[in-house]
């Protein structure tokens, strides 16, 4: 990575290097099929299952990218972020690989487990009020308090960077992918992924799926900017923060649309994967295939991969049960 | 298969041929592991995944073993069993792709998404009461009248051989294992598990782990003769049946040692998979692991081996949700 400034714009080549530098510390994730699904869809679907990821989610690739591209002198002082999510245990994860100290910003109402697993990979939380001004205000003083450098979401460089070694990998385990989809919050995925397949496949098209609760990312798309939502409320939460300058940048540039999917859709797609694959995986992973499942013209006879980003759900409040 | 009589003991030709038959049929599942599960058990684990299977669950090589090695002549008349669970998706399935007839007898109360599931692979269900008299009954009625060839869930050489697969992949897939752990029921696994391994690996251990609550391996094994239980509790529904003459064979000769797990160990075993490995798996499939974390030092500093053996769960009937 040749500048960390937020507008640097990672290149194949921070993708190659990303995937050299985390590999000893990633799953090289398996790729499932099933006929139940392709007979419903009347596509070809593979799965890629960043569920089975390390720390639970393909966020711990660009978490990893960025905790091992430091010097060791950056290093020492940490990492830093706030999260309340699969980023938070995924840099956590990988400061903890390090040994560097990592602090998460996380609000107090975050769930249990997500703390007690922030800290089982050896984090420190600071919290804060459920509130962004909160957030930012606790956030900046840890950050000017311990000098840690700071690994955003994903609207930085390395950790997009890192998100694309997915997509290199997918391209290598099936042949002739005629397009891919993933979930799109703020971006990190699917600018991975476009990253990747528009310098090595750049026939493949990259289709990104939000809940149409929090659909900023179809309306930017459709409108030529960003638009922002204040706090969407979906099922899928981890697809409620808006893109940013860099993932838009990818976003606008390569993705071929962007498509949604009602909450209702999305608990279907999710339960009809757990039942027929027998995996795993969070509502945030569910509008790929439920968009598929509603756009069957789209991909008839395709070849088609979709990402499955993370296994991280509460076991005691599935969305089934609480109907 | 030389002779298809119950008591023709199969060997390890046997198990070849039924993977060159079976293959085109079945997957050659992943095996996953976990970084958590081994510090937590002082282990290295090794999941063979077969709740990815065809059908659901391991059961699908023996059954496609069985339903491929027929005659032109004897497929065309069908194939039948009497099964309320994997085996009778697993032969419907099997047949369906051969494009035979298959008739399963199942007890009119057994759950209707299995019903659906075996109707879905083109199967026929004929319902008996729910007992053993009504199912004998009625399945010697089916045979009679349509003459079909019966596959008996597990004491049946060409089932055997099939399972058999299962651990011939899983050896060429993780080297220098040490053990290997499969549940048990009427053992047709784990018999398969010892006709491979002491053919080409006779180092590895074989362990069976079942329920405390059904524990007739566990004290057959120590009996040195099958003692069969009535009606076993446990929710480990797949593990309630005895075994018969063909897998004793196996397990009073290759079987190192039957351990036991505790309702309680089995429901926490199968959640903590859940979890931590993000995949859905049968409350029959947790005993392997649950008797692993209860006797650590037996695997500490192994590699072992784990067969995760299938995954058709019922998603709103839950164990941790139901108490």
């Amino acid at each position: 990575m040749k500048d960390l400034s937020e507008m640097y714009i990672p290149t194949y080549d921070d993708v190659l290097e990303a995937h050299e530098r985390i590999k000893p510390y990633i799953h090289r994730t398996p790729v499932l099929t099933s006929s139940y699904l392709n007979e419903l869809t009347g596509a070809e679907l593979f799965f890629k299952c960043e569920n089975f990821q390390k720390a639970g989610a393909f966020k711990v690739r660009g978490a990893s990218n960025a905790v091992f591209g430091l010097s060791d002198e950056k290093a020492q002082i940490g990492v830093a972020t706030h999260s309340s999510g699969n980023h938070a245990l995924s840099l956590s994860y990988a400061a903890g690989r390090r040994g560097i100290p990592v602090t998460v910003v996380m609000p107090r109402t975050a769930p249990q487990a997500k703390k007690d697993a922030v800290r089982g990979y050896g984090g420190t939380i600071v919290e804060c009020e459920p509130s962004t001004s909160s957030r930012e205000a606790v956030f900046a003083e840890v950050v000017a308090r311990s000098g840690a450098d700071f690994v955003h979401p994903y609207n930085d460089p390395r950790v997009i960077a890192g998100q694309a070694t997915c997509s290199l990998e997918f391209n290598e385990q099936v042949e002739g992918l005629d397009a891919m989809v993933a979930p799109i919050g703020g971006g990190g995925m699917i600018s991975g992924t476009c990253l990747t397949l528009s310098n090595i496949a750049p026939q493949i098209k990259v289709y990104a799926a939000e809940p149409l609760n929090a659909d900023d990312a179809a309306r930017s798309f459709r409108a030529g900017h960003i638009i922002a939502d204040d706090a969407p409320d979906t099922i899928a939460d981890g697809l409620k923060v808006p893109l940013k300058d860099l993932t838009w940048h990818f976003v606008k540039t390569h993705v071929t649309d962007v498509l949604t999917a009602t909450e209702e859709e999305i608990v279907a797609a999710m339960r009809l994967t757990w039942q027929r694959m027998k995996i795993v995986m969070e509502p945030s992973c569910a509008p790929p295939l439920a968009t598929i499942l509603k756009n069957k013209e789209l991909f008839r006879g395709k070849r088609v991969g979709v990402i499955i980003t993370g296994g991280n759900v509460d076991l005691d409040k599935l969305p089934w049960m609480q109907r």
